[in-house]
């Protein structure tokens, strides 16, 4: 029965008929969903979108929820409001994003009239065209903003080219999905060169003087994706720069983990105005973002 | 398919068959574990333990998961350390747990030896003897701490009395089930009078001076409990001195929300010297755990 259930033998369904997808979170535990897949494909990722009563809808990208309409804001937020006001006010022209062809972090930055400048580099030319047809609501509030730039490529080496550009850039997000977790047998995710040394190193040169940030996943379930980017930020980055802050996004099954460089003392302070159009972040929320369990702190050692 | 895996149907399964255990979260919304049944019994309650390679051990009241091996620690560090540590140093002797036969909230309290009695007032006399047999790790260090009393009675009636007897403490503790939810059918809980505008008023008169803290579930799915019990506080204390709290439970699927009537200024800021034996509480969390997401914020108004 369990095996019956599984996502992977999903995208073969039908279209349309209700069934119950199976997300598989670690041994022997599983989030569940009745619902109907809308849209499925396989390109150079195995994507599908999921209609489900609760969440509304979500997108899997390799068997491994991505967001859902219902809390993504929280995700998104998050990922881009905590570094925008833990820089000096109004210091952010220019960003860059790591994969976020979902749209969604490039929509909370463009919230700020002062940022200049957002290019999005994602490898995967399908994710764009979903969230358009599917998840209108992740688009910025002006979908054509000028201020937006979309290339569909991979961002490792889109990031070599910058470096020997000589591109800078004062804020880069790295919105990834998470590397290789062995625990589901994936064995190759797009996404693992955007963990490594190497690239970090570059980051440093195309972005010398502002913050990198970087989604680290769900620890409770996955404590080696925070674990191994800590030692990897460690490599890169002075030790009195990085830091870790968390946000509970619930169909993620517990606290998403977030890692920063950032040469700024204090980022636990905000230091831009509060803005009114958000449902998650609030100053209030970002003074105690940094705030880690005891478990957390040890693993960070 | 999926009637056949609800877990209404599982009680019946023989002990030690390795199973499909699904938890309504919400409409079209489950967590499935996969594992054994290894005790099983209607009572007051229906009540089963679970054991599962991810979560270890597991407690299930009447369908809904009660607590996990892996994280209940999180659950009850929270529950207690925030209040004890939130009043002025040493100046807690005498608390009262209503529910909480699970020992988890009275294993924490008595790590502090400034506190003098402990007493735990739990209806159902299942849940000690389970707790003994299958959760000895929520025992307290010296599980015949001569500080510690049970008694196995109706909380409301048993507060009744010791109203009528004028009998004061210094902290109350309700740590019971959740109560009545709508969306998953269950229509009677035995803690829902323990969420009422009466029981509070008799609390009230049993603690006029301490603080009196309450779990309110998961908001995120269960939105309405918080909202109910904050306009129950509401109606017995003063505005100024009713606190909301969270802590990520994995488990439970979201933050777990607590409310805290504190009569002294800034329980953010922790009074007493910081414990050592704790593996999610340390003052760093007490100072962000007041810190609460916009959405929360809105519904608390």
């Amino acid at each position: 029965m369990v095996k019956e259930i599984m996502a992977d033998t999903l995208v073969t369904d039908e279209k349309g008929a209700k069934i119950l997808l199976a997300e598989i979170i670690h041994t022997d535990y599983l989030f569940a969903y009745i619902g109907r897949i809308i849209y499925g494909k396989t390109g150079l990722q195995n994507i599908y979108v999921f209609e489900n009563n609760f969440w509304g809808r979500m997108l899997f990208i390799n068997n491994g929820l991505q967001f859902t309409s219902r809390d993504e804001f929280i995700y998104h937020e998050a990922l881009v409001h905590i570094p925008v006001q833990a820089s000096p006010e109004n210091s952010i022209k220019r960003v860059l994003i790591c994969g976020g062809g979902d749209y969604g972090a490039s929509r909370e930055l463009l919230k700020y009239p002062q940022i200049e400048e957002v290019i999005i580099v994602d490898i995967d030319p399908q994710i764009p065209k979903i969230v358009e047809e599917y998840f209108p609501e992740l688009l910025p509030k002006n979908p054509k903003d000028p201020r937006l730039k979309l290339i569909v490529a991979d961002a490792y080496e889109m990031v070599k080219e910058y470096k020997e550009k000589k591109q800078l850039f004062d804020m880069v997000i790295i919105d990834s999905t998470d590397p290789d977790i062995t625990i589901t047998g994936v064995t190759h995710e797009l996404s693992h060169a955007l963990f490594g040394e190497d690239f970090h190193q570059m980051l440093y040169e195309i972005c010398p003087k502002g913050i990198i940030v970087q989604q680290c996943g769900t620890p409770f379930t996955m404590k080696n994706i925070l674990v191994e980017t800590y030692k990897t930020f460690k490599k890169v980055y002075p030790e009195k720069e990085i830091y870790c802050y968390r946000a509970n996004v619930p169909s993620f099954g517990g606290d998403n983990a977030y890692l920063m460089r950032c040469p700024y003392p204090n980022p636990e302070i905000p230091k831009w105005e509060e803005i009114p159009n958000t449902y998650y972040y609030t100053h209030e929320i970002h003074k105690t973002s940094f705030g880690l369990p005891k478990y957390w702190r040890e693993v960070l050692k």
